[in-house]
């Protein structure tokens, strides 16, 4: 656990926390993107600098869409990066984080596009295989706390 | 502050972190349980994996509920975790650790069942004692980030 | 990156981390303070406790408004302080940390303010400046964790 510098697990968790990050803010510009495409607006203000759009109370479908897949991603990837973190702290092999973070990352990042491009099966085998890593890392995490 | 090893305030940190980000998983997972339960879908694309389902374009209220819960959980329980984190690295001590965490923990775990239950004032209460226990983090940490 | 007690750039990370955690509970709390104001409840199990409030099924406009400014605080700052905090392990040197953190954690509130009171083009630039800041940090961390 001592020094993160030479925790060989310590790596793989930096680069994976950064692409989730990514993620993150990816499916948050999209959900502007998109938002400007439908020509709407939620914020009444916003006209005065954005001509030409109607004001809405309710996001359109599209843009209520992204922010499903944003919420989502939110829910599963900010968990994931504290547990991860426990499991690196808490003395994870390299390998074992190659696997975990790896696995997750590939899944959300499946996932993230499955749902907006609205594939399935895609959207739910990608969630589950990114949960089956979430419940590996309590797993893992609950016992090197415990022991 | 050095070695997270032998930091006497970590182990209590860890475990409430795993029993948080399980609190907050459990939510999530409840909120698509619940979906299922009222037949309901919000992605079209799923009409072909879930048959017998109407698509409807807002959540129906049992739906709507346990996703007001989990928002609760995420804007409370995420900064309580950055704060909690910072608190065992500025030499926050075993007990006070014990307290903090504790104390969040079950006031947590006490909301979320009080919110999907409709139960007051149990929602209420628990929300005041898991606010009191971050403004005591929110305290504790920038007075040890000053010293 | 060893003892974070020695650390140059810890000391901003940690009190640039507290004002953003309370940025977000102060968003979230003043959303229940706008709810309160509208005379409206979500949950009909709170009539028993406030009385003379109608029990609605949507948020109020002000409401809203004040949700929306949160989710776009959640969905900025948790990332960045998981980027942050790899950018302080990574060996960030004390000066970038008071520049980015300062930069983002002033952008941020100047967002929320000018957000709930409805001020363009306030609200763009600061959520243009503190995006900056973030994809600073997301070049930083991903070189340094690489390198």
């Amino acid at each position: 656990m001592g020094d993160l510098a030479h925790n060989p697990a310590f790596g793989p968790f930096a680069l994976s926390a950064v692409l989730l990050c990514v993620n993150l803010y990816g499916l948050w510009l999209y959900s502007g993107l998109t938002r400007n495409r439908t020509r709407t607006l939620i914020n009444p203000e916003d006209a005065a600098l954005l001509k030409g759009r109607s004001t809405v109370e309710r996001d359109p479908p599209e843009v209520a869409r992204v922010l499903r897949a944003h919420a989502n991603a939110m829910a599963n990837i900010l968990p994931f990066l504290v547990l991860g973190f426990l499991y690196v702290l808490l003395g994870g092999s390299r390998t074992g984080a190659i696997a975990y973070f790896g696995v997750f990352t590939v899944a959300r990042y499946i996932h993230s596009v499955a749902y907006v491009a609205a594939v399935q099966p895609w959207r739910t085998v990608s969630f589950l295989v990114g949960l089956l890593a979430s419940i590996g890392l309590v797993v893992q995490v609950t016992m090197r706390a415990l022991a």
